[in-house]
């Protein structure tokens, strides 16, 4: 349904190839979103950096960076607790 | 002077400790400036997230991201032109 839609849409970067991630955005925003949240933490933040990049300058010109957030979350480890800094990169049609 | 401390202050983040750059912010700080701006490229981008928000979070409370931008550079390798992402974010007090 078009409605289910309206709702935010994310992609989770992790470690796998980056041009995944900007298929998985690309088929959200052919799907209907009109935003599409990309969220990494950790080293995978340089790769969510790089899915934006790729999908404003090769795939889709007419997107905007609609907001980018930056913040830190607590992980629980084998050795304790350890802070792990997050990024939220919004890209808007 | 205190009026060179005008201009925009700058921390490049590449491959060193990150508490190099977070000390590095401080210091500029320590020195007038109102705002900091810490850029990094390709892998170094999470650095550059590290160090804003340890800066955040343990050393300078009253800080504020004012800005964060991403772009894409272009860099020469040994086998031709390489596109590689770009981060500043723009600390403030």
């Amino acid at each position: 349904m078009a409605e289910a839609k309206q709702t935010e849409n994310v992609v989770y970067v992790g470690n796998k190839p980056v041009m995944n991630y900007v298929l998985a955005a690309i088929t959200q925003f052919n799907e209907g979103a009109n935003t599409v949240t990309i969220k990494a933490r950790g080293k995978a933040i340089s790769r969510a950096v790089d899915v934006a990049e790729i999908l404003r300058n090769r795939f889709m010109q007419n997107l905007n960076v609609q907001n980018i957030a930056i913040g830190t979350e607590q992980v629980q480890g084998e050795s304790g607790t350890a802070n792990v800094s997050t990024i939220e990169i919004t890209l808007s049609k």
